[in-house]
């Protein structure tokens, strides 16, 4: 997968858990970006369909997103406490808490999957696979790419034979990438990232986190950057699964926060009442926090209450229009253009 | 003053306690820069003297540096429990607790005196000076930028009559110039920031915080500001009065925090001991905590020992280079003219 081939220089965020669709990444496609599947969250054989409608829908390169096996997580630190806690909002939403398992999202068999599907761009986020399935992953035709959030986590990414690196600031929608708990470490944002990255690998890398028009997709590309990746921008085109609720609040001004009470592991969402109420209790505990607030989540989805869903977005989410994703795509690369140009002027050499 | 007639689109940062040196500001206006004296912690007399030697070192136009009258602090609230935790610190370090003032760092007689000097720039860090101290300063001749961090308060300083905002993200090192109490506010990102504030305000946009070389510079004159302000990136530079336990920690990799550990407001440096054992009960009471600590840090900066010192510093320090600043400003040009170009080729109209 050449990242230089493609027509305009942006890769679909996959959108875990929501915006992720077939019909999203054909359109992302169409405009000459790359489109994404997200397997996290489904089975192994509802991604193989969503992989099929996809190739019916396009003949274009495309990738697939895997969950790496989460971190162990210490038993009773904190998770019977926040169940406790979090009962009367399973009563408020008349369901019951979702049973905390802490399971590896199929981690065998999406990747078993992809090979035999020959993906061509397969991406990892919570962390590197081991050297040697990245060989398998090559051997099956595959590129292997793998989100990082610093150049510790860079410099072992390139040691296990990854083909690019997605390089995630903080300021990205949706759950931070780090491999190990994240206590200690800096938060980075999406430029120092990149820069620091690029001093220390060699690989491609694509920019992620924040990026919603094209004067960022610019930047990024000056910064280093391959290609952008677009996540919250893409999230109320009509192709998207965004549920109405999130949708709602997406393209309106409104803070954005990491947050562990969702998830159990820090993810970049809308401030709304469950993340103020809860956010400051929740344990480390990925994926269990995630399995125990599902039928929240999907309560208050269904009664159109944004206050109870994991509002997933970027921190430039007020950005986002409603239009076509391939309208988004060529809109950016439209935009991107301008803005090199205008930079370039400026820059003219020193009179 | 027209940014756009500066050689090269690099603001230096001001520097406040500790690298501001008008050789310094005047190295990088003899690149093409503009140099930038910090008038925060002096009194007007020294600061009057620095805008005399910095005219004896350069005809070019200059700016001043001033700190906006800070908030007012809830009387106990965690002060005195503050100094009787340092209390062992002071023993260590062999010296008396500081005065806890809540002075406004001479704020009126600084205002009086950069306009009776005619600066050409005076920037405000820490609030926005009323419309009629605006309109006194360009009365006087001055341009007025006001030091940002969100879209609200860019709204708010283009009211009160500036010519243009330091957009401040993030990344950058040294104190956060939010207007308010910080507690709730989100942290934006640079390039995030940038774009939201482009979106809602006309003003020429100064970038700053974690830039350190010239691709970041040339992305964010992407990402739409008219230039650049560096700061760490020009800390080793022979003309900053950076000390010398600073210099031995800023140009290795090491992770920054922000903290109210030392000033009592959060501002962003390398983590070091100080930070770690304090930062979490340091309360928001600022300048009463910079003053508390002040002889705690002049005593371990005099005895070579970082671990008590503010290492102000930005996520991006250790891109800086021991080099003089004006071969600094330079090479960023340089450095972002390549960027531009790379990345207008790779955005060659689609195929």
């Amino acid at each position: 997968m050449d990242l230089a081939a493609l027509r305009e220089p942006i890769v679909q965020a996959p959108l875990a858990g929501g915006g992720s669709t077939p019909g999203l990444a054909a359109a992302v496609n169409e405009a000459g970006g790359l489109g994404f599947l997200a397997a996290g969250y489904k089975t192994a054989g509802m991604v193989r369909d969503e992989i099929h409608t996809l190739r019916s829908l396009t003949g274009e390169p495309f990738g697939v997103n895997i969950f790496s096996p989460p971190m162990p997580v210490t038993k009773g630190r904190g998770l019977e406490s926040y169940s406790t806690r979090l009962q009367p909002e399973a009563e408020r939403y008349r369901v019951q808490l979702g049973e905390p398992r802490h399971d590896d999202d199929d981690f065998d068999a999406k990747c078993k999957l992809v090979a035999d599907e020959r993906v061509p761009v397969v991406s990892f986020t919570f962390g590197c696979p081991e050297p040697d399935m990245v060989a398998r992953l090559h051997a099956a035709g595959c590129d292997v790419w793998v989100t990082v959030t610093n150049p510790h986590e860079a410099v072992d990414a390139q040691s296990a034979g990854t083909d690019a690196l997605v390089v995630q600031g903080f300021e990205a929608g949706g759950h931070r990438g780090y491999f190990k708990d994240e206590s200690d470490a800096e938060d980075l944002g999406l430029l120092v990232a990149l820069r620091l990255v690029a001093h220390r690998v060699g690989l491609p890398l694509i920019a992620a986190g924040g990026i919603a028009d094209g004067q960022s997709v610019a930047a990024v590309l000056c910064a280093g950057a391959a290609a952008a990746q677009i996540g919250s921008a893409l999230m109320l085109s009509p192709e998207a699964g965004t549920s109405a609720p999130h949708r709602s609040v997406l393209a309106v001004p409104g803070s954005t926060r990491l947050t562990r009470a969702f998830s159990g592991r820090q993810a970049r969402g809308i401030v709304n009442r469950f993340m103020r109420e809860h956010g400051a209790d929740a344990p480390t505990a990925y994926p269990d926090v995630h399995h125990l607030t599902a039928p929240i989540r999907a309560a208050a989805r269904t009664a159109g209450d944004p206050e109870a869903i994991n509002l997933w977005a970027g921190q430039a989410h007020a950005l986002a229009r409603s239009e076509p994703a391939a309208d988004t795509v060529r809109r950016l690369g439209a935009e991107a253009r301008d803005a090199v140009r205008l930079a370039a002027r400026r820059l003219e050499p020193p009179r």
